[in-house]
């Protein structure tokens, strides 16, 4: 980056979020063992508070949300298996296609509603039969939020028992499943009900700086174990991390409330600007129309004041434990500024 | 099969087609040599005639379209990349997901629109950026007839055409593809344009017993040599069949026009019928809409009278150089005297 | 090949074997329906019959010898577990390491002694223990004969009887387990004994033009379609090929007695020829050590003769039933007439 | 673990080192970034500096030397392509297959020789020939140490050269080079000559809790990259962790010296223990041969002690920075009183 600020304003991804310095004192603070050995007390404690939280039987700390997903879609599908996810899925689309590629498994994707779920019709359709022709579907993977929007309860509820009905295992990529049970005013345990194996992400809005957990009955995650270690997600004294990602599930879940109220913040001031169009977000994530011909310019513009975005004709805005209700505020005005100019030309 | 007839009128599909005398006598006749040594006269032969027929440098002869695709796909795209084909292709969804499960490609399945082809627009949003998050999309794979519908020249020219102008390679899964240009009333190097590769079956209508013909550049089919070999499909004195497969490209192109005759006759005959709903067939094949209570009995029905279908709700009806126009009529008359029945009750 | 000879003297391969007149006789005559549907009563009658032959329960049929190893591997091993193979087996060198590439399965070679065998004390030093860190070692696979040399009956016994103790299954990679069987004298349901599944080719020695059968437990060559399936090898009226491979099992078997002795002739022929270096022949293979220098004017010597053979350093050379023993007395002949000449040097 | 002591002298493995309050110290101050984006500053300043250490163009920070070396043969090695590798490598053994179960890489393992090298001869033996019957070599992949020993520099300097004369590329996993290098007394870069990409683990006796780093050209780092992700390796805030590496790879090379001199004193001293047989080390790991039935109560009597180690027939021990020289002579100490009794019985 050419500009220099003191701090950015960053509204790319919930992602970049910072390690605060009460998280720094944990992880300078924890004691740590070989993982490997399964000798880490900081990682094991984790692992039985996210387990515990989230309502499953163990848990699985590994360094990202692209490999617990692909953990539990190895685990959960053999050889020439096959899962039913979103075409929006994140584990489809932007992993790179690791289960297929990595793990030989067949993807079926399924347009996504409007409202981020699938059709349970759709689900009912994708089910190949039992006949050689055909992969063997075996998995339904939701993303809950998904683009930032939530999943109804009833949706989740009524999907996750037809796919059970099915004979189907059922797996949530809930790397934002805080910010869903946060927006829909519910314990973590139920907004990860009706899904066999769940995937967090620590690192998001969380707040941590590395870090995922899998969960899900105590004889997968021991499965998942093996895979993990072949992907290369075996670390040692990873203790160091997982205090991390322990201070941020302990106290950071409640506060994604105010990373939802400045979306909501900022969308709304957005959406008064000309000629921008603007979603109404559900969570902390949502998305504005730019013309194309405003982007470079608006970039550039919004970098001078300290603040970056992926700004493109379809941009995707980002709010999150960095970014304050000030921080909304000078954006707004960011906005304004530029466009005001640019509706003269 | 309990019922025993001399001779079955067979409507499950093309493939069932039976070697002629001629055909057999081809075979009989064969010089053979080793082909894994590329020592077979009658091999060498086959590929340079569907070479030359369909416009291509090089052939290459496989005991299956399953392989055929499969190395076209497998020698286009490395580890990690990605081709976009339609959901209803045989390709992404009747071959096992062999792609993803064997030759670890990401397939990224679009919907197909109801003439069998895939909106340019789709096409344009599904090929992916160059970031590391995603697949390296490579290959745009469609196939031509798909469901018995022909795909219009000028689509298969503006999405080929497109797809090129984004770096993309353009295979065809042509098992049907004689049947589209007989359609068309073109030559089949006509239908074959557009594509780097095609991929031809010799066992359905042609009337083969076995094997399918990759088409493509020589060094394409030089390095599909690996694949076929890896995969299996490395045959030793395959001219015996090599021969039948020369003779059905030889002989029975042009009166696949038959076949479409015979279904559409079937097609008008039985849209006649009560309460049966019928599509209107392209080519050799079309879907027969039937009430779910009726198909176990009808399917009786049809079989004591020597026919065999694949008869449920959504019936596909395959017409092939087996069923003869009398055929039709029998068939025909065989549902009629069954609804005339079912319709009393 | 810039030579032409009415008939070529083929000591490269068995695999050169060309379909008699009355194996032709048999494919022109056979009945055939379409596999996929599994109603080629020709394919179903050969699967039978060898099973029977075998001792074994089922059998499948397939393109070659490499797809129905690897289909054996594939239904044994899941993604992820590991197969003990010599390091001089077919199935790990010469076969592109399909299990590896395509099937996700880790070889584990081992150095094969002396007489082709694989010691015991390696099998079980190989074997890895239950922990994260190895493969799940789940398969023996053995090959006889392997390079012509026949395996001792009381090491398979206990070789399969460790393995089988261990937990493991075994498969016989017997592409050319008939001339095992004749050498030792034994019914071929006695050369399979020990092993789970066994692969056999019926297009070398025996003589049919392709394809291999692979025989095992029922449940075992259901699963086993599957992947047949999807490696492109399931094909529709196989029945032609079939009845040749029937031919060659019926009819072949015990004549793999001459070429043995053909074998034993010309290596005895072959070794009072001065520089060179024999191996005696169990079997119908056997090799010759050949100054370097002597093998490109040697190669040409033999071709003007209308010998083709894999003239290297270390040359193999195969007797089968296209070789007669005036061949081999021809063959010495030619042999002779080389190093005369070259001696003088 | 039933045993409870402050401080455990633990020899099963020197990735046990625990981070040091500097090491800590650093972790705690590291400016941070989402190294997704490569914003993240310690992560590029350590990639940066282990590849001016090492004399290579580029670094890429990984969670886990199973990772980096299998990132390295990822992208050297296409779908079907081989390494060379030695029986008892880490890569090949002790990673759970992943070159061949995820990356589809045929593996070629080779007996190492007594001094952990592999044969010159070998390596020209099972190079394959370009022939579709054989998977394509491209790789040599080394260890240094291996089981402790380290590679002769000539050895390492033919081994290399032979290997780029037949047009392979060579890679070192290296998670302990610098054992080798300080063993040697070169510069890290001159015990990293000859190798086109070296894996550096950071986490062993170096002492980092996390990480490992490959270092290679930049465009091979850039493809890196993206398997990386695909692989879930992939971390955010990673500075944090780097920055221990980093400290690590700064300030504890030199001391492993120390570690050596441990390992030789310990063995010095068991080696006069009867009845063992221990091996002299050359760097900070040798091997004990214990009677089978002393295992067990040796292992428990050592627990009393506060010592760790994974006794067996064939025990491994290693020393690392968390081991002084007081442990050594705690550790000689309570082999001697065990063995004392024992010798009695
Ligand atoms: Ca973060
Ligand atoms: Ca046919
Ligand atoms: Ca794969
Ligand atoms: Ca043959
Ligand atoms: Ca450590
Ligand atoms: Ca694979």
């Amino acid at each position: 980056m050419s500009d220099h600020h003191d701090r950015w304003i960053d509204l790319r991804s919930d992602t970049v979020t910072q390690p605060s310095a009460a998280m720094r004192a944990a992880m300078a603070a924890a004691p740590v063992g070989d993982d490997v050995y399964a000798d880490d007390p900081t990682v094991n404690r984790l692992q039985d508070f996210a387990a515990e939280l989230f309502g499953f039987e163990a848990g699985l700390f590994a360094p990202s949300g692209t490999q617990t997903n692909l953990i539990a879609l190895m685990t959960h599908c053999g050889r020439g298996d096959e899962y039913l996810v979103g075409q929006e899925a994140h584990t489809y689309k932007y992993e790179g296609g690791g289960a297929a590629v990595l793990g030989s498994i067949q993807p079926q994707p399924i347009a996504n509603q409007p409202d981020g779920s699938i059709a349970i019709s759709d689900i009912a359709a994708y089910i190949k039969p039992d006949d050689m022709h055909f992969a063997r579907t075996r998995v339904l993977a939701l993303e809950n939020t998904i683009g930032g929007r939530v999943l109804p309860r009833d949706y989740v509820k009524a999907a996750t028992d037809f796919a059970h009905a099915k004979g189907l295992v059922t797996h949530l990529d809930g790397a934002r499943v805080c910010n869903a049970a946060v927006r829909q005013g519910i314990p973590l345990r139920d907004a990860a009900a009706g899904f066999d194996t769940v995937s967090v992400c620590l690192s998001k809005g969380l707040g941590a700086p590395v870090g995922s957990v899998l969960l899900g009955p105590r004889a997968f995650i021991e499965q998942g174990k093996r895979w993990r270690k072949m992907l290369g997600g075996g670390m040692r004294q990873a203790g160091v991390i997982a205090a991390a990602a322990h201070y941020a599930l302990a106290h950071n879940v409640e506060r994604l409330a105010e990373d939802h109220q400045n979306a909501a913040d900022l969308s709304a001031g957005l959406a008064r600007i000309e000629p921008l169009k603007v979603t109404t977000p559900q969570t902390n994530i949502f998305y504005v129309e730019i013309p194309e011909a405003a982007c470079a310019p608006l970039h550039e513009a919004l970098a001078r004041q300290g603040i970056r975005a992926s700004i493109g004709p379809h941009t995707r805005l980002v709010t999150h434990l960095d970014v304050t209700a000030a921080d909304v505020k000078k954006t707004i005005a960011a906005f304004e500024a530029f466009f005001l100019d640019w509706n003269k030309q």
